[in-house]
């Protein structure tokens, strides 16, 4: 029973890849790289309910929509989600991915008020910590906190850190509203910027006051209004000025950079004159405090676009699980035709130099 | 006298390029291309003064603040919008351009209310026929149309084809907040479609529904909000249906397409099951009905990446004149690594086909 356990757990008897043990073995021949998924999401039941809850309400909010489809505990995600243990390594076995850096699930804690807020990010942070400290060799972690309160995040930060030896935090575009580059959320930026662990910057429905637009057709979430809230979000960053204030700080954006590399030489054509406070222009700032990863995005074109105008080392690999699948994720980047070099250092040496992981 | 305004009018004296008619020589041996910059603006005295006014009132729209800058009649840009003779004819000798397609710029009539949006819409096109009369193989032209009042704009989009012979329409994204995806619109689409010509879909500031976010920073223009507002404009088009109704509607997309084909694969994979009512998934529909133009992005690898993922029968050149300049623009197609075959199609052959101009 052990052993086959240990066969199902390796994925062997599926026939879709090598145990962890024979992976490593493999990479030491120069086979096989080490994977590691950077934008893998989970969650805890008290946020569940809580989320569940004003799903249920009659609260016109956009990111409802998609809440709904995994806040039901009989659903399929909902448990995917939860699990922090076999079954979450199984499917990572079948894939031959050595780590998942997990992360809070979006809208994360910043639908709740500040004291539900702070109660949640704490009590998901500790659960990510021990997860981390049963699979070490399987999980990190990126930490949540609440904005609304940037004492009291600050405080979490440093404790997620320090204590909890976690690896980054998470934050899930606007708070009620509200983005980072409004000075009352400075101490967050300075707090991550001194702890030197960078902030992932992950998407959510476009904020009510730009929400209707993007409303029709389904257009609320991954459709469309996820990389236009979250490039938003990170445009201004850019050039309100935050990073010549906190020139180390280091953000991480998914889905291919939210469309900001794509549009990198208008933006920088376009910033002189333009009045914005930063001091460097787009691209710039962009290559110095940004690291994009693959998440969700399986195409090869953007992936080499992104090597020539940003450079293989500001790439990290993701999947976006369990809302998105495993395997196509990893047969993509086995396959795409990069150099090994690249491949290694986005399949993994930049999310252990960014995360502080172990190589 | 005459001698010496025709080398100037050729460029000779400036170095920069050769006479048109030794283009023209040179183009049958094979050498230069012909070319043709597909998003070109001018501009009526009338309507100016008219966007003058708004800008000395005390309306609270960003779209002022770039109208600001072009409106004052001793700005060298309002000189060279308002120039349909010698000095844009002499800029286009210079930088080795045969022929520019001009269309009125934004935000065009879409500011105004419905009738003095159709009686600018009337004048504009007129003057825009004339100077195709009188400069045949260096213009052609986009027609103006008063959206507010689909009927008259359908009547002024056949007069502008079947009386001026233009070569296709222009608009500037959302009229009052409204975008054309709104059935209420959907006689314009199918004037189009019957007409066989396409709608260049040119941006302006972000409606009213979602500029605040924008305001901050410059990014309310070619920044940041533009390819926000024309790309959900786009992608509204694409999602709502109306390329199932309207099959064969060409719609052209200015700056590398808007940031859709960045996104281009996550779009069609978050499509399925998003519940859009569009039959077709977003790459068919954006293959089948939509032309991207290289305005304002002298990028190679967005260019390479545009080639790749859509066909280089899907890209014209552009150059936004006189926003941006003729020279950069002109050195960056002639300079840039792609198959003289694609370059003849994006520099002539697409624009030549699309609008029905003789090649």
């Amino acid at each position: 029973m052990g052993a086959l356990a240990a066969f199902s757990r390796t994925g062997v008897i599926k026939g879709l890849a090598l145990s962890t043990a024979a992976q490593a073995q493999t990479r030491k021949k120069g086979g096989a790289y080490r994977r590691i998924a950077t934008e893998e999401a989970f969650a805890i039941p008290e946020m569940m309910e809580i989320l569940g809850g004003y799903c249920n309400s009659n609260w016109d909010n956009p990111d409802l929509d998609l809440m709904r489809r995994f806040t039901d505990p009989e659903a399929k995600t909902y448990k995917e989600l939860i699990d922090l243990g076999d079954e979450r390594i199984r499917n990572m076995d079948e894939n031959g991915l050595d780590m998942q850096v997990l992360s809070l699930t979006a809208p994360g804690v910043q639908m709740f008020d500040a004291d539900t807020a702070n109660a949640i990010a704490t009590l998901s942070n500790d659960r990510l910590g021990e997860a981390i400290k049963r699979h070490p060799t399987r999980f990190a972690g990126l930490a949540a906190f609440g904005p609304l309160d940037p004492k009291g995040a600050v405080k979490e930060m440093e404790r997620a850190i320090n204590k909890l030896k976690l690896n980054g935090f998470i934050i899930n575009s606007h708070t009620h509203n509200e983005y980072l580059d409004d000075p009352k959320f400075w101490p967050i930026l300075e707090a991550a910027e001194a702890l030197d662990r960078p902030i992932y910057l992950h998407p959510r429905s476009p904020s009510e006051l730009m929400s209707k637009l993007y409303a029709d057709y389904g257009m609320s979430h991954a459709l469309w209004g996820f990389q236009a809230e979250a490039g938003l979000h990170a445009m201004r960053l850019m050039l309100s000025g935050v990073f010549d204030r906190f020139p180390n700080l280091k953000i991480v954006l998914g889905h291919m950079g939210e469309s900001i590399p794509y549009n990198i030489w208008r933006s920088d054509y376009m910033y002189e004159g333009s009045g914005a406070p930063a001091k460097m222009k787009p691209s710039e700032v962009f290559k110095r405090n940004f690291v994009i990863t693959t998440s969700g995005v399986n195409h090869a074109p953007v992936l080499k676009y992104c090597i020539e105008v940003l450079g293989a080392d500001n790439i990290m690999f993701a999947i976006d699980y369990p809302y998105q699948s495993s395997k196509p994720a990893v047969d993509f980047m086995n396959e795409v035709g990069i150099s090994r070099e690249d491949k290694e250092k986005i399949y993994h040496r930049n999310a252990e130099r960014l995360f502080h992981m172990s190589a």
